[in-house]
């Protein structure tokens, strides 16, 4: 019963929300703007990655930020505290964001930037087959998550440009495999960038930061 | 466009779900079988608390483990080396099981058990709408995710009966706000029992036991 409809119906939402997707795009491409897609499971670090992000870039950058979440406006309210313009949305239980929300928080969140970040809900599983426009997706995954997530959750490692391990400064304190889950990534996606971070010590967080500066569109780099 | 879309199908998907989860759940009572369905976002430890678990129960009881996950046979294999009799759900992509799977699984799992086991699909969201007939849910939450997840994800643990927070050995090196968090889980449910574990160096694994096994029906007790 459910999972047999569930797919068929998901399709159709699938073709639907990729028509949209590629309206966002041109609308991204056309502006110039960067737009990151951050995926990762509940409490890998997204919102402190982003906060980290912002500290770095955010004085050179025009950045602003859509927080997704299925109820509550706190990550947006961590965004905003640091001075960044920023649009929450609440999916009222829904598992992803997708293409129209996104469109919609655009539209509130005003143009004129080089990089727009968006966080999506916290799930490994459904925010992967959902595109939003974004130009990259970047997937998240704390070393204390187990480096067997890559293989169990492939299809948001297999479409993300680039893998942020977080938490590295754990890594002692657990039995995380770095060189095998390091592997099973570039089994799943030979071309993603990996960074090995933590936002507690700062590892790694200047490397993501260059590779993002990279992607901005020439306009936004030569701006400032 | 997705959203509203998905919500509508949703309600009939999750009517025919709560149709099937009734009959589970009825098979389940006249067989005396305690279900219990378990919860978390990916590797907050699922499927090492259920190791854990075994071995201490699994001497006393007859358990059998009904493991899901989106692709991959590791967490079955992980159980089926412990002696267990295991059942592997893969979902093809669906970010949790729903009753009729779960029906499918038990057939195949067989009967006679006193503790049947399902470790749904690593996700804080889907699972939590999909009534699969058991007779308890368990969410877990790792200290490394942060304590505003209940908040966040409030559905999972309004209709759990139990919230196992794992990996308590971690606390010292995270900023877990272990009271407030306890606070959160109070005010969203506040007959929810709470336990504190950590497989690495057994805390609280015991107390999590005894609450197990006082919810065995009396006929299960008895035989051992």
């Amino acid at each position: 019963m459910g999972a047999p409809v569930k797919v068929v119906m998901g399709q159709r939402l699938l073709r639907a929300n990729a028509a949209l997707a590629k309206e966002n795009r041109a609308r991204f491409g056309a502006a110039g703007t960067l737009v990151v897609n951050l995926i990762s499971s509940p409490g890998a670090g997204k919102t402190t990655l982003l906060e980290e992000t912002l500290a770095r870039l955010g004085g050179r950058f025009r950045v602003g930020v859509i927080e997704g979440d299925i109820c509550t406006t706190r990550d947006a309210e961590r965004i905003a505290g640091k001075g960044t313009p920023v649009v929450q949305i609440n999916t009222a239980g829904v598992c992803h964001l997708d293409a129209s929300t996104v469109a919609r928080a655009v539209e509130e969140l005003g143009g004129g930037y080089d990089i727009i970040f968006i966080e999506n809900v916290g799930n490994l599983v459904c925010p992967a087959e959902f595109d939003l426009g974004e130009d990259v997706k970047v997937a998240l995954l704390s070393v204390v998550e187990g480096g067997d997530k890559p293989a169990k959750y492939p299809e948001v490692f297999r479409t993300a440009s680039a893998a942020v391990i977080t938490k590295v400064d754990l890594l002692p304190h657990t039995d995380f495999d770095l060189a095998a889950c390091l592997k099973e990534l570039h089994n799943i996606n030979p071309g993603m960038a990996v960074f090995l971070t933590s936002a507690r010590n700062g590892a790694g967080i200047a490397g993501w930061c260059e590779w993002l500066k990279r992607l901005v569109p020439v306009a936004g780099r030569q701006g400032r």
